[in-house]
């Protein structure tokens, strides 16, 4: 492969998780960067990283990883972003891309933009892709692959990097979208956060019955618990941030959410079949709709 | 395979969708029982189990289709019990054991005895087996193939009986356990009736939202939501029919639930990061349970 198909000179990424070091392998497989440096806080990451080939070469600290970086991709828990956006800011190279691939944009965008000098460019960006594994050892370079990635560059943008960005994602397989932050945190809200947050609220509530009541729900959990096992799974840290960021939304379809529930709970204490199943009826068209776009597996 | 195999004569299964028809597949393509009689209401069904050879005859009536059966298995909506009791009741052979496949088990056996003459033995079952798939064609004889199976037989249950259930369903590949029926249908009240009503609620509130962002919540439902569609596309009728029959299991853990979600939502509202990740963090241990005990994919 020659020089002129690299997209990037030198990418950093931060944060070398199931998302991030799936990025760098899909990266250095294809070529698509001269360079790809790694950084993350936790030193086995980075050894089995080096070891596995995942990145060039890997780091601990942040601003000496994104020295002279032409894209600097962020790809660690949203708490994170404030203190890596100052410390990468004055190592970019001029004209740099500073993506990410976290779960909301508004809060993202302002932590990052906030930091980054003149003429870098700050696209927000979210593949929707993942798995329940988690760390360096999970990712694989097609990951990405027909999966969904949204970019929510501000209305300002530059759109010779928004499509440099489009490029690099397209390259590694996904399926780029490009729509409003808030709107995206919005949409976000009802398709993962909130089957997030009921997912941990039900495994937790089973948590808390007796231990041997516990002991059968996990024995017999293939009636449907073990699906919300699955989802509540994923990081406490990495959601913990998400919901804070992402308040409003969240607080506002779990409002929704409770209204419908408690109709539900209402008719089962009435045992008002009829409402029961003509509120079941419908939910089928929904699941019609998430096969015909094939994001059913 | 010689006669003294069989471990009935005459096995009548009344419903022959997913469960129905792989009991019925397995029944026959082991030999396990002299003849296999499908009943369904539906004519396609019956015409197609005909034809694909599910049973040996498939008729429309449950009174018909029970005549002489040592062995009766019933596998329709919970509501259809009472009148499916009355009607074949007095159509059994001497000494037959009556069972069936639904998720509620006090309210089976409480319709299935009322009707039942001395001498038939009421023996209420439950296979967690499925999938998302329903109806005659969705059935394979693997399907209860190292699936746990309940059995809740009364206190004074013939032992005998007892065990020639236990060795007809170890006989289709499933681990037969065996409880008492309020405290199956607590255990499921929380492994399948709750999650259920949880993805039959969350699909609903998205069917609700405008056209535009229903539309996007389905194209991008791979962030979590995918798996509430799964569960949500369950068959109506027949979750109607659940929810009416455990209401007060139902209402109890929902109750918890309830409490619960609030405390999560309150967390997220005055932004107590240490709460959620507490509250999340807890939630992998049961995911690592369900792992452990082989149930989960």
């Amino acid at each position: 492969m020659t020089q002129e198909t690299l997209l990037f000179d030198r990418v950093v990424i931060i944060g070398l998780g199931l998302i991030g070091s799936s990025l760098a392998r899909r990266l250095r497989r294809d070529n698509l960067a001269g360079e790809v440096v790694g950084c993350d806080l936790d030193e086995e990451t980075r050894i089995l990283a080096e070891a596995m080939e995942v990145t060039d070469r890997a780091v601990a600290d942040a601003s000496e990883a994104a020295a002279g970086a032409d894209l600097a991709v962020i790809a660690v828990p949203l708490s994170a972003f404030p203190a890596i956006a100052a410390a990468i800011a004055p190592q970019l190279a001029a004209g740099a891309i500073v993506t990410d691939v976290g779960s909301v944009k508004m809060s993202v965008f302002d932590s990052l933009s906030q930091e980054m000098p003149a003429g870098v460019h700050v696209i927000p960006g979210h593949p929707i892709a993942g798995t329940e594994h988690s760390g360096v050892e999970a990712g694989f370079a097609e990951l990405f692959d027909e999966r969904y990635c949204l970019l929510t560059p501000p209305e300002d943008a530059d759109e010779s990097a928004v499509a440099r960005l489009v490029t690099l994602w397209e390259a590694c397989g996904a399926i780029v979208q490009r729509m409003g932050m808030a709107h995206h945190d919005q949409v976000l809200a009802i398709t993962s956060h909130l089957p997030h947050l009921i997912a941990f609220t039900i495994v937790g509530t089973a948590a808390d019955l007796e231990d041997d009541l516990e002991h059968e729900v996990i024995k017999y959990s293939a009636g449907g618990f073990r699906d919300f096992t699955r989802i509540a799974s994923s990081d406490p840290t990495m959601w913990r941030d998400i919901f804070l960021d992402n308040r409003d939304a969240v607080l506002d379809i779990l409002q929704r959410f409770n209204e419908d529930l408690t109709a539900l709970q209402r008719a089962i204490r009435r045992g008002d079949g009829d409402a029961l199943q003509k509120m079941f009826a419908r939910t089928r068209e929904i699941r019609r709709g998430v096969i015909e776009y094939r994001q059913a597996d």
